[in-house]
C-alpha cells in the first residue's frame, strides 16, 4: 500500500504511533514497578467542563478519573481501553485508515475464559458502537491525540472555494480553479498546509445549495473571501479547517444560517463545540466567529435599523416557530456563551415573534440581493451578533 | 453579476430561455387563434410508467394529460404552471441560480380578486413546497428541459477522484491532484467537459468514509479507476455524472454498498431511477451498472464460491435484519429490473438468512483486504450481480 500513500500520512502515523506507544508503555512501567495498574484520564463530565470566558472555549477541567485494572467496576473499561489502544496502534503501523465504525468491528469479539474451576466464562469486548466510540474518546484525552492525528478517517461534508492554494498529500490544490464544483475538505485537516491565501474574510454558509448559488454568482471573487459550507451541522474536519483559517491567517469568520434556533445551534457548534466533546474545543472551535445572519432584526427591524423584508414579504416568507424551536431557544438562551446582550436580544425577539425564516427566502428576493447587497452590507456595517 | 459567471453558464441559460419561451409562446398562439387554452403534458402516473426491457430504463409512456385553463378543476394548476414558467424564465434572463426552495418562495403569494359584484376573493398561489416542486416537474416534462438545464441548483453530495481532467466553468480541473481531499461534483453535470480520462472502470461507493479510505490507500491509482461516492442515496447530479462517464467514456460501472436492502435500493436508484421520477431515467440512470457487493454470497458463500468471511467473523459482524429490511426486500424482489436469476438468488438468500452486513465489517478485516483483495478479486472474476 505504501507506494500510493502520501509522505505526509507516513510522517503523521509515525508521530502518532510514538505517542501512543509511549503513553501505553507507562502502564507496563507500573507493572514492572509492582504498582497497582491505574490509568489517569481527564474526566469528561459536565461538572468537569469549564467555559473559559477569556478564551471563549469550552474546556475540560483539572479533574481526573483513575481507572484501576483491579477494580471490578473498572476492569472491563480498562480492558476496552487497552484493546482499542492496541487496535489503533496496529492500524497506524500497518498503513491502515480505519473509521470509528471499523474500529468497532475490529475489536468486537467474545473473550472466553476457561477458569481453573472448570467453568467457562464469556464476555463480549463491546456490543454497541457507542461503547467503542466512548473508548476512542478516552484514548484521545489519555494520549492528547485527536482521532484525526491517529489517521482515523470519517465521512466529511465540508466544501471550500476561494483564492487560495493549499498542499494536501502530495498535491498543491488551487481552490480558485474548481470550476462550478468545489474542493471537499479532507478528514484530517491538520495535515493541510496553507501555501498562499488571498482573502479578507471567511464566509461559512450552513446550506450547501446556498453555497452553490454564491459560488456560481462569483461572490468569493468579488469580495475576496474563502467560501465554505458545512452542509448542515458541521463535522469535525470542517470545524478544524475553519479554526486554522482563523488562527493562522487571522481572517475574520462570518457564519450565515437560517434564522431559527437550529441555525444558532450550528453557529454554536462552530464557535464553541459541544459540551459532550469539550476536550476538542481547544482545537476545533472558532471562538470569535460572528453570526452574520439571518437575524430576527433583519426580518423585523430594530430601533436601530430597517428590516430587509417588506411587510408583504414577511407575510409570505415567515414560518411559524414550532414548540421544539421555542424549547431549543430557551435552552440556548441559558448557555454561557449566549449571555451577551446582542444574543439575548436576538433570542428574546424570536421568543416574542415566534417566527423563523429560511435563508432561501432571502435568496428568493434575488441572488443579487443576497450576494451583492444583504451579505456585503451587513459585513461592512459590522451588523452581526457575537 | 455577469462578469464573475462562466461563459458556459451564460450559453446554457440562453439555450434554456429560448426553449422555455418557445414552449410557453405556443399557449399565446392558441389564444390568438381563438382556441381554448390547453397545455399538453406527458402523464407522470404509475400506469404511464413503462420499464423498457431493452434499454433497461423506466420511461414515461405515450399518455398525455390536457390541462385546460377553462376547466375549474385545472385552472389553478394551469396558473401555477405558467407562474412557475415565468419565474424560471426571469431567473434565467437575470443571471439567477435559484434552488427549488427559492422558486417556492419566489412564487408564494396571495392573489386577490375584487369581483365586479363587490366581493373580494383570495387564493394562495401555493402553500407548500411539494406543490411548487410538482409544478417544476410539470415544466420539465412540458419543455423537455431538466431543471439543471434551467440553471436550477441544488445541494450536491457527490465526490470524485481519479486520473482524469475535466472542464467546469472556466477551469480545467485535474482530479488526480486533489491531495487527500476530493472534487465535489457541480449540480449541473451536463455543463462539464471530459477533457482527458485515463481509467478502466468506475467504482461507486455508497459510503463517504469508505471512499475516503480507498482514496487514501491509493486504490484508484493502483487499479486505474474513477472513484466516486454518493454519500448515501445518490442525488441527481451524481447519477447524471456517472451516466455520462458510462456513455461517453464507455467505462464499466461497479457499485459497492452495504449488504442489505437499503444498499440494493441505492444500487437501484443509480441503475434505474425512481418510479415517481421516471421521466428523468433516460438521462440520469445507468442501466448496466453492476452490483459489485457486498453480496450475501460474499458473506455466506454459494455452491460456486467460498465466503470472504470465516464463521467467527460472521458471528461478530452480521447484523440481524429488521422487519423493515425484510419488507423492503420483498418489495424489491418484485421490481421488474430485479427479476434476473442472480438478483432473485441474492434476495432469497437474504430472506432465508435474515442477515445483513456493513461494508465497514469488510474494511475491519484490513483496508488491504478490502482495497487490494476483495474489490479487485471480484472485478477480475466478474463476480457481480446485474
Amino acid at each position: 500500500m505504501s507506494e500510493f500513500t502520501s509522505k505526509v500520512d507516513k510522517e503523521a502515523r509515525q508521530r502518532a504511533a510514538e505517542v501512543l506507544k509511549k503513553r501505553f508503555l507507562s502502564l507496563i512501567e507500573q507493572i514492572n514497578k509492582g504498582e497497582p495498574l491505574v490509568m489517569e484520564i481527564p474526566k469528561r463530565t459536565l461538572t468537569n467542563t469549564v467555559y473559559d470566558e477569556k478564551r471563549k472555549l469550552l474546556l475540560l477541567g483539572e479533574s481526573k478519573l483513575k481507572r484501576s485494572f483491579l477494580d471490578l467496576n473498572e476492569a472491563k473499561r480498562f480492558m476496552q481501553t487497552t484493546l482499542m489502544g492496541s487496535i489503533i496502534y496496529d492500524a497506524l503501523v500497518n498503513d491502515e485508515y480505519p473509521t470509528i465504525r471499523d474500529l468497532y468491528y475490529r475489536g468486537k469479539h467474545s473473550i472466553v475464559l476457561k477458569a481453573p474451576n472448570g467453568r467457562t466464562y464469556e464476555e463480549n469486548t463491546w456490543d454497541e458502537q457507542k461503547e467503542s466510540d466512548s473508548v476512542i474518546v478516552d484514548i484521545e484525552v489519555f494520549t492528547s491525540l485527536l482521532r484525526e492525528e491517529m489517521l482515523i478517517l470519517s465521512k466529511e461534508k465540508g466544501k471550500v472555494v476561494g483564492d487560495m492554494r493549499l498542499r494536501s498529500g502530495n498535491d498543491v490544490i488551487d481552490l480558485s480553479k474548481m470550476g462550478h464544483g468545489a474542493y471537499s475538505i479532507e478528514p484530517t485537516p491538520d495535515l493541510i498546509d496553507f501555501v498562499e491565501v488571498n482573502a479578507e474574510f471567511v464566509l461559512v454558509v450552513e446550506k450547501d445549495a446556498v453555497f452553490q448559488q454564491l459560488h456560481r454568482a462569483g461572490f468569493w471573487k468579488k469580495y475576496k473571501c474563502i467560501l465554505i459550507t458545512s452542509a448542515g451541522q458541521p463535522d469535525r474536519a470542517t470545524r478544524r479547517f475553519l479554526r486554522r483559517l482563523r488562527d493562522e491567517l487571522k481572517l475574520p469568520v462570518y457564519i450565515l444560517t437560517d434564522a431559527d434556533p437550529y441555525g444558532w445551534y450550528i453557529y454554536s457548534v462552530f464557535r464553541i463545540g459541544s459540551i459532550s466533546l469539550s476536550y476538542e474545543s481547544e482545537r476545533l472551535a472558532t471562538p470569535d466567529a460572528k453570526f452574520l445572519g439571518v437575524s430576527m432584526g433583519d426580518i423585523f427591524g430594530t430601533n436601530k435599523k430597517k428590516p430587509y423584508l417588506s411587510e408583504k414579504e414577511r407575510n409570505s416568507f415567515i414560518i411559524k416557530a414550532k414548540d421544539f424551536d421555542v424549547k431549543r431557544a430557551l435552552e440556548i438562551r441559558n448557555y454561557s456563551w449566549f449571555k451577551t446582550k446582542s444574543w439575548q436580544d436576538e433570542i428574546n425577539l424570536f421568543l416574542q415573534k415566534k417566527s423563523k425564516l429560511e435563508i432561501e427566502a432571502m435568496a428568493s428576493k434575488g441572488l443579487k440581493f443576497l450576494a451583492f447587497q444583504y451579505i456585503p452590507d451587513k459585513i461592512e456595517k459590522g451588523d452581526y451578533i457575537s
